[in-house]
């Protein structure tokens, strides 16, 4: 039997999401995210994350990346992301269309979080002389990163005080959000709000959802008229919105998100644990939500393969792979993985 | 009891289509398209056009025309519409977004459908000097029309023919495509791709749907890699497509989509009648899908909304408003429309 | 010997103005916009309209105004102008590319003139519902028209007041502005900064210039910024600005700009008496500026191409040609012009 | 006195160009690229390239770079360049303005040149998984840098193959054009068309005209329309573009333009022997065309301020500055320059 690692994208809808929306299911709702659904919407991420804040329904991660950058930065200025990041590397140029010509500019960092220095370093070399040059305008953070591991609230608040401190606004792309609220057990504000992060593009649709994503915002100086204006055109404006809202809303009641998030890192750490053990195998990375970067050899992936095991090989590179677990990634799934990984005949 | 006739935008989804979304949600599934159900589309689309065409599955109507449009009229480029048209009236800008400034020019005509005398003089009127002056490249039908009409088999091809011998492209919005096949009992293809429509968004999530359109391309000449660049930098290309597709799978299937759009017409039909035979208000527009255009009195819009009749009042018109009726509207909520509007006591 | 009243734009260089350039053309200067000649423009351009105002020297009348509309108008904006209006007819969607997706909606009216009712009317009719509509943001009006009007003192006061009222921006395209100043003998600010224009396009190529045009900020609550990028981000910030702005100096200096456009609306206006005068010919519009539209029979212009007077046809009318005057227009030239316009020999 | 080497942009008119001007003073001309001059451009410049070419006058630099990316490169595309180049740095994002949000990816190298391997890496990293990443699709190439070196024609040579190679076109930058021309003393078609350059911003503004660029399109499959049709939406289709066309055609007749850049470059050469045998100051780069880029300690700069020279510090570093010598720079500017360097009272 196939087991399948290759990205939580590819799960199903958890059964409590689908049945939020069979409850959405009666009757006519106004149209254009004037339901009751998502009208509700402000309030429970306003309680969600104890702080006033202002909620978008949309369907995908990228244009609530797209809509939260292209607000924020105008077409002369920059984003500085990790040169991992899901803007840069999977967009396909969605900040650069909506924004109409911003630039992302990447910068490095150990563990796939931007390090500070390199990101002064970066600023200081987009510097030029007035209207000649772009603008330093916004940083974008990924949590949980691309490579699975987690910014500390800490590493966050130090960010953002920096990039801050140059007029800049912050992002956060939290396609796996849920991963690492769950994996630093903290209020989910202080990762986001309460470090000073202004914008969350915060994710659902990897973590159970069918497509749902929701653009908090944080930061009440943020333009929302034309959050909604590119929301309108770019044609996510869903006339039956009420189906991403009632997602949303059973995501986030009583810790559902987190839940699923958690049993989703509790499978990555047993697979960590073992690649640890492993005499060749190694980790490239810490483990610090759902993902886990296999450093290991050619043989060693077509003995995964061999042993029916779906992942997805890392970009130019030959001896990286990525496995991704999911909330519906069952103990047997994983203790499936484990025997291959180690040979045990299964 | 209130009665909805303000959208079929308001109603819910069909059991059938909840039904397929339950039943896709088993096992993961390839993202972003590459999944079983999206698989199917082009042979099953190919099917049911009884021609080969290459089928781009989207959330919204609306970016279904933006990147129609947008493929196939260069930024510099017209695209001649109705004057009524959604894409002109109630899309915010987005084929000009998503077609980097093109623009689009009204074009009058009785019944909500183009004149093809308004549509030569608005070429003419267009005309210019070269560079200098947009380029007439696309005309753009509404089948059913905002106003619910439908354009005929010799409509279409008297149109389509008249913009291909200037060498324009032809959309079709078909937002309630279903509802005009259903009223001219007709073969889907012969007021699409028979007729000479080049592109058309066929519409689904109006008439049961939940969040599901279909860019159906019959023109081989179309670039369809730009077709899905546009998709996925506008963020529509979904990780969890499977959901759309099966969607739009189980909306094909058995004729489900003509069934349901008939029944919304028959129920367009019946109240239709009732205004054709009271004394002061009358149909501003024959009545050839599941809209009805009625022209009455301020006191008699009062009546219905004294009686619990929810409908839309017309922009601009103090004496006429629209009532739509759904798949989901029953005989006993048009019933009741109907003693509403005739002062019967309900 | 051929004449040519084709266009303005085909004249050359007016002696003053080429002086100007070989006395810029000394030394080294600032580059960009930094040197002596562009620093003495907000404060020359202060002066002309006895108004505080900023100044963008550029080489075009195109980017001028696009810049302009594109700095007042959100994507999501309407622009309102005459249906001759160049911006629409002329610009290749200069507008519309600058304003990443904004709208021009034409509007008619006699004699080349913006109706306020018929503005009016237009505005309800783009009447929209929130988010899903275009926003009226701006009206532009030509002055002098395209047809060879000019708007009045009060018209143009009535204009911005309505404009005002509904919270719009008023932009004028003054590519022949110094042709209406001088009709009217008005001071430059009553027709614009003191009628309530917001910003001007202040022309001067097709009036004795090289290429250059000032665009002229009279809102101080015009975003700047956005001009400067704008310009810099469209290739019009020219390392060589001096020689741009050395031309506009020299160009309102003594009033040479008034005496130069005095001399063209003289000579059409010999020539429009002669129209006048004739038994079949007529004026198609007032005589108000340089510009004469000749209503005539084929025959007629047969008789004037035979006679080498050049002249452009108007598009789409077979019985109306375009004769335009110019400062470099001589009274010969006139004079030949009405002799082969008579019928008598030359 | 003051002798400036801050910039070739700062340098006047060359009085043979000025002379074209007012030669080209006479008479009405057709307008819009229609003139007599404009028609010549093709021929002349296909006799200077030995090649058949296709010519797009403009006024700046800027432009020609930003119209010949976009016209090459979908929105969606990379087009590579060297970190140090003006497209990314100096031009506020004209690129990604007029490509509709494309993306420029730097390239170090030595020298201030693309390095072919760092160029391949650049390209391996931005490998993606299709219609999620952006598309390698043009090589720009700077020559003269910006750094003052000139490529080789075996340079050229093989970045021309190995983009090609990889279906990407090839674009240059020649703002300096003329000056590495004369510094290789080849033919001005060996390092361009000949090596393979696809299209070519052909400078001239720098060395001695007003605002003068040729776009200078070798490829015969480069879509022309497109290029005509951005220079139009951009406003830079000039209404008297005969002032451009007149100075283009005396830039290149009797190699005058290869006579000023030469003459450039002596003088650079002159203070570059200088600095070669001064203890402490040195060469950051080989001076290869006409500019300086002189490393040395902030009292060395002081000692030149205060000896009333003029240079441009180098962004973000400070024992670097910029010396840039042009057509117009005197021998007596040079020696003077000279003398404070070596700080001879002068």
């Amino acid at each position: 039997m196939t087991v399948n690692f290759r990205s939580d994208n590819e799960t199903p809808v958890a059964p409590a999401i689908m049945e939020a929306l069979i409850e959405a299911n009666h009757g006519t709702a106004f149209a254009y995210a004037n339901d009751d659904w998502t009208n509700q919407l402000n309030e429970a991420f306003s309680d969600l994350f104890r702080s006033q804040v202002t909620v978008l329904s949309v369907s995908t991660g990228t244009v609530a990346n797209a809509i939260a950058l292209a607000t924020i930065t105008p077409p002369w200025g920059i984003v500085f992301c990790h040169s991992n990041a899901h803007i840069l590397r999977d967009e396909s140029g969605a900040p650069e269309f909506f924004g109409n010509g911003l630039r992302l500019v990447p910068v490095g960092g150990k563990n796939g979080k931007i390090d500070i220095t390199l990101l002064e370093a970066a600023i200081k070399d987009s510097e030029g002389h007035g209207i000649h040059s772009y603008v330093p305008s916004a940083l974008s953070l990924t949590q949980s990163t691309e490579t699975g591991t987690t910014y500390s609230i800490d590493e966050i608040t130090a960010l953002c005080e920096f990039a801050h401190g140059l007029g800049m606004k912050v992002h956060m792309d939290g396609a796996r959000f849920a991963n690492s609220v769950a994996s630093l057990g903290c209020h989910p504000a202080e990762i986001s709000v309460e470090a000073g992060v202004d914008l969350l593009s915060f994710g659902a649709s990897k973590n159970g959802c069918m497509s749902a994503e929701a653009l908090v915002i944080f930061d009440p100086s943020v333009n929302t008229e034309t959050t909604q204006r590119l929301r309108k055109r770019s044609g996510h404006l869903l006339s039956k919105m009420r189906y991403v809202s009632a997602q949303l809303l059973a995501y986030i009641e009583n810790n559902l998100w987190l839940h699923m998030a958690d049993h989703a890192n509790r499978q990555a750490a047993k697979f960590a644990a073992c690649v640890d053990a492993h005499p060749q195998a190694r980790l490239e990375f810490p483990v610090q939500a759902n993902k886990v970067l296999l450093n290991w050899s050619e043989e060693g992936f077509k003995q995964l393969e061999d042993g029916n095991v779906q992942f997805l090989p890392w970009p130019g590179r030959d001896d990286l792979a990525r496995l991704v677990f999911g909330y519906s990634t069952t103990d047997q799934d994983t203790l499936t993985l484990i025997r291959v990984f180690n040979g045990i005949n299964v």
